[in-house]
């Protein structure tokens, strides 16, 4: 095996695993609230596929693409995956919180270098890319949050889907300085996990808009 | 007229009777719900439409095909005479509950195989096919809760969306089994119904996922 | 320049006028609602992007276009625009009250004709163009009314949708004697701005379906 090639295969694997760590926590967190709300086993599992792939569809329907999870199981499994752990490790989720946390914000960032990607290349402007990217990343939690009637989340508190945005920016300012897609896909994604480690840590808000008394 | 030419008539006026009070059915639980949230004529109509056609056009959308109800106005009329049926019998519809309960379970299994079948012709996996044949049974209460600002109902009491999900194994089962398209849909029909009436006959409901303490 | 080239140029900036305005009303409605339940200021973009573009989006998706927006960043900039003027003017918004309701209906009527229009030139029948006119001019606050977690106003109260609904009828009279697309547009138009006025002025509502007791 020569060395790109071996680099090749080095990092389709990453990108899977990533892939499978990230939908793995989109999936949890979604039956975790649906739970919660009290939803029966399948309520939570079509949240928790929701979750994971709510983000995605949305921008397929966007760019007209006939959604990714149509002829790939794999997001399904993993769902299905993600409700197993769910009842075996019930009261030990709380103390993986960290965990999951990162492995959310590892599928945030992927989920958004992705919908860049498959933006550009359906021949967009980058703005429609960011917009995307952002979807692809926040999209299903919204859908999550609509579906166990919330407020949606990402709307009111921490710095999350701004995250996205952030790390698109970093995206298209790496293109314009001539960085092959691997290297604006990482830079992206690094920033996009480090923008959203470094709010929750020093919990990093947006101020809200004063009412109008 | 030849016997398979009868025969072939029949079904078509059999499946045209079904989609009829299935439609009816749905529309009919949208308005009530709607009414009871104090939605005017025009909210109840378009709430009892978006149950009677919102899992199908879903479906149209992620398959790529133009909405089913946009070049055939059969749906919107069923939906406007459902509107007219609450007005004037609004006092009998306790005493019809049985009737609605049965027409709403016909129109369920009948759109669950529609969405197989649509599905599988357009060539995608039997898994996604029963995926959407589901959506297409139970996604439009989905969206009539999700409108009426409930929790979906489906996703916490009884068993309805499953009944799709069962209905859908055995269509695959059946076709597993060299069965012809009319014989699968007609056996996935019957157990949708069947597991929907034994489920509320038994008050069968799956489990709520418990809490993390 | 001829009269009829200048009569052209007029007219694509009045509709370019138009088309600003409502957007522009459009997205600060959002963005006010939105502020009212604390959204932050990324939330509240959003859920004024999603007014101003949510329901010519949906016409879109339906009708299997490409949305609108994802090539003309227009519309983004006008909510960005929409923003500002919410955080800079907050305190004089109730005063300007009456300028942005008929903002708000003059983004209604053209939204209506545009959704309109956009459906005939696709082929579909003139019933399923009434939609997608209503659907442009309304759909966007449904889908805010959803995010930020309320029953859909415009289900509810006061006239909105049906005036969409009444220029769209307006606008297949005119086709049928004989009017040209232009007239057709303009008599919608101005149908529905004055529905929608004389709604307001003198409070006229739909009746609520009574209940079942």
């Amino acid at each position: 095996m020569t060395d790109s090639l071996r680099n090749f295969t080095e990092n389709i694997s990453l990108v899977t695993l990533f892939d499978f760590v990230g939908t793995l926590a989109f999936a949890i967190s979604g039956i975790r609230l649906a739970s919660a709300k009290r939803f029966d086993l399948f309520g939570a599992y079509v949240v928790g596929v929701t979750t994971a792939i709510g983000g995605g569809t949305m921008r397929d329907l966007l760019l007209g693409h006939s959604p990714f999870w149509m002829s790939n199981a794999f997001y399904l499994v993993c769902s299905a995956i993600a409700l197993v752990w769910v009842i075996v490790f019930r009261k030990l989720l709380v103390r993986q919180q960290n965990t999951w946390f990162l492995f959310d914000t590892i599928g945030l960032a992927l989920f958004t270098v992705t919908g860049i990607e498959k933006t550009l290349t359906a021949g967009f402007p980058f703005w429609t890319a960011i917009i995307m990217g952002t979807m692809t990343g926040a999209g299903g939690g919204v859908l999550r949050d609509v579906f166990i009637n919330e407020v949606p989340l990402i709307f009111r508190k921490e710095i999350y889907a701004l995250a996205c945005v952030i790390g698109g920016l970093t995206y298209f300012l790496c293109l314009n300085l001539d960085c092959s897609n691997v290297v604006c896909g990482v830079v992206c994604g690094v920033v996009v996990l480090a923008a959203r480690v470094l709010a929750v840590k020093y919990h990093l808000q947006l101020p809200v808009l004063k009412g109008e008394d």
